[in-house]
């Protein structure tokens, strides 16, 4: 994500009820500090954590990232399981135990809100655990959080862990117990629930469950999962619900992970009921086959499709149904591109709107530009692309070949703008339905450890998938340049929500 | 899924290992009976089940449909809560009662192994759901399923319902508990195992977890699951969990339904560890971060990367290491499509391998059939394709116009082969990394209730879309033939994992 969108995520989350933002890791990139201090800048409700491993260094320029927020707060984490102590930190018993008492007193002697993680808390000896939360309480520790780092735990050992340390750990009663969870065998939101149910009062979730590996606990799930079974899990989040989906899209866009159709709460047939017997039993009596409506998600069906002769009042309103409020430059500007897609497009549905204002790599303020593009493909050979190509201002055509629409249009951008790059993923989808639906195009691109992801949507798949190229190269010099590689335990959107 | 996928995937899933194959609902139509009769009679292991409402026109059809099976069930069903009986089924608690045991009872004169559900069990009154169980039992049935059908219930209450009928019922002992979960809330995999832990020896799974609205529990995760965590959870199953992958893309391809990245065991990310500390970890101690070996679900990294200069040996230990076992004839179609392949691409991998497999547009006795195609887009105006097609035999040639080489190219088939059928999905996805990475291009259509998919692969993605939709065209004909349109309480890939 590039700062902005980092920003923009946050901003979302705020707006939704998000209890604590964790905002990324300061001393990993200089990027990513600047980020988390952008962050602690903005928000106005959650509060602000920084990650931080257990050393000065870390937790002191985790500090300095978000001591400006209105609630700061430092989340600092060792590997306290047996392979990590050995392998990873090497660090026996003891020299650990001193190591979490200096760090986390440090922590505190910076910041009020201390939160602190044993990593890989699950395959960690159950003595050993209580005897490092207590010194974690001791020195400071507001919240201990449980991470299930490698998503190994069933979910009555999730409620197990957390009921032993309330009964064993003097002193847990004056701190939040949070709950981390990994879906590994799928089981992320059973295990955070139980969690909860056993004492837990934070849960670590995600936008669209994206995570290390197979994900984190997805936050739709464990908010809509309390709300819908309120009778027998008594706890309330902040959480607006009816934002969900279009934090679940813009997330899905930033991230460039697409969300799968059955995905749980925010997949595209989530609502959907298929089956003759569904069907039927919906028409008849809806509580029949629907435990929540879409409304409660934010998932609109509006009657009103836009089209050609939809004026700028009508289309401020609709962006403000869809979650968007537009300044006036914002409007005109996209009134512009709307009035574009409706001449191509007869119907303009709310999807495509959504897309038109994901569509980032048209801000056009960026170091390559494409200026025009024509591609010939089919049956018989190779493929062309004509390409005229902005770089740096500078005008420059060029004709090249390749094996389809898209690597000719490839090959082209790289004869005019030479880069070691490689495409790691690629990938489009339909933003409506019907062969003149918009494409959306996101790529992936890596190099040399930086990573960028693109996107852009068009009616032409190419030209979508030309722009969406140019986007992730435009980024990808961006990151290169701020030297942000991958920070460690990145999480797209990370976040913990509170519960009550 | 056409009549022979369905029997393909009911062989890959018969040959992994799974007990019971719900191969479908023998009433729906004509087609579904079809493909429940031939599937009955090629498979050699798993118990055979057709699916049946209570209703003797449905349970004889079934019985037809699966007597010739070596192991044959009937599974029947009827909504047994109060909303599904006062507005689904019509019936009060006393007629549905004698309604159970009729129907049963019929079953169990026709065969040996009847499976009986209360749908919406989870949402039943527990009295009311003991006392048709016991009906259902004193009727014969053999295995007394409990499905949550509205994904409704937490871990908790999935094993206090199967707790509750273990001990309430009379006779339960003599019959098999079944789980069938739904994934609204994100926990079917919890609740199932959970259900197993309290007595459930049966869990109602599909691949992928699949199904209605945000699918079932997943196979894939409950198989694994017991296998990783064997330790608290001491059941096994019969499956040969290194097939996973394979029909985990295979199902993907044919239901036209692509897993997500960070889906739990077969997303593409699912063994990828990217943050820092987590490739630290690995480098220094794989078991730092991982519970399962990609191996164990058949991920094989191999390094044998095949070219246009590798034999038709290599490629068939290449296919037979993939999953596929090729007969001569198989393997020189393969072949010839492999060198055309190596032709365009420097470097096969295996997953373009697997798509060349699932093209099944390139079987060629299809009604349409694309002869060439030519194809100009770009930033300037409409796009333009130039198309030849056979139209069951007779070749035609049409030039149309479209925004977007893929709506010209659909406007293009329309011209010359008219029809009413709406595209409800388009979708690419690059098989491998890399610009000149093939496209795999999945397109359903819906018409007037009927619904087909389309599939195809190709390193130019105009033309694998071209091939997807003349693909899906030629399969919506025969749906309509056939009259199958989607019948009541479609699953994708019902089958059951016995646990022993």
């Amino acid at each position: 994500m590039t700062l902005d969108e980092k920003i923009e995520i946050a901003a979302l989350l705020d707006d939704m009820g998000v209890d604590i933002i964790e905002a990324g890791f300061p001393i990993a990139s200089d990027g990513d500090f600047e980020a988390v201090r952008r962050i602690a800048g903005n928000t106005r409700n959650a509060v602000i954590c920084g990650l931080a491993r257990a050393n000065e260094n870390d937790i002191r320029r985790c500090w300095e990232a978000v001591r400006h927020a209105r609630r700061p707060r430092i989340h600092t984490f060792i590997g306290t399981s047996p392979l990590h102590r050995r392998y990873q930190v090497k660090l026996d018993m003891d020299a650990m135990a001193e190591r979490i008492h200096a760090t986390v007193s440090l922590a505190r002697s910076l910041c009020e809100d201390v939160q602190w993680s044993p990593m890989d808390a699950t395959r960690t000896e159950e003595d050993y655990l209580c005897r490092v939360c207590e010194i974690a309480i001791n020195a400071g520790a507001t919240t201990i959080n449980i991470p299930d780092t490698v998503g190994y735990t069933v979910p009555r050992e999730s409620a197990d862990i957390i009921a032993m340390l309330v009964e064993r750990v003097p002193g847990i009663e004056n701190v939040t117990l949070a709950t981390h969870c990994h879906n590994d065998l799928g089981m992320a939101t059973a295990n955070a629930l139980l969690a909860v149910e056993a004492g837990a009062r934070q849960i670590e979730c995600t936008v669209n469950g994206l995570g290390e590996r197979a994900g984190n606990t997805a936050l739709e799930e464990v908010v809509m999962a309390l709300r819908v079974r309120n009778d027998v899990m008594p706890f309330t989040t902040g959480i607006d619900t009816t934002r969900i989906m279009h934090v679940s899209r813009r997330v899905a866009s930033v991230s460039g992970f697409p969300v799968q159709y059955n995905k749980a709460i925010v997949g595209k047939n989530a609502f959907a009921h298929e089956s003759g017997i569904h069907q039927d039993g919906m028409l008849k009596h809806s509580e029949t086959f629907e435990i929540m409506r879409p409304e409660d998600v934010g998932l609109v069906e509006s009657n009103l499709v836009m089209g050609k002769h939809s004026g700028r009042a009508a289309l401020r309103k609709k962006f403000a149904d869809l979650g968007y409020d537009l300044g006036d430059n914002q409007l005109n500007d996209a009134f512009v591109r709307f009035k574009k897609l409706a001449d191509k497009k007869k119907q303009v549905y709310d999807d495509d709107l959504v897309a038109l204002m994901q569509d980032s790599s048209a801000k056009g303020e960026d170091y390559l530009r494409i200026d025009e593009l024509r591609v010939v493909c089919g049956t018989s050979g190779q493929s062309s692309a004509d390409l005229t190509l902005s770089v740096d201002g500078e005008v420059k055509t060029v004709t090249a070949r390749g094996d389809g629409p898209v690597d000719a249009t490839f090959n082209a951008v790289q004869a005019l703008y030479s880069h070691s790059a490689r495409l790691q993923l690629y990938q489009v989808h339909a933003v409506t339905e019907g062969s003149d639906a918009q494409a959306t195009v996101s790529v992936r691109m890596e190099d040399n450890g930086f990573i960028a992801t693109g996107q852009s949507s068009d009616t032409d798949t190419v030209v979508a998938s030309a722009k969406a190229y140019v986007h992730a190269l435009n980024r990808l010099r961006v990151r290169v340049a701020q030297g942000a590689r991958i920070p460690v335990e990145e999480r797209a959107t990370g976040l913990g929500v509170q519960t009550v």
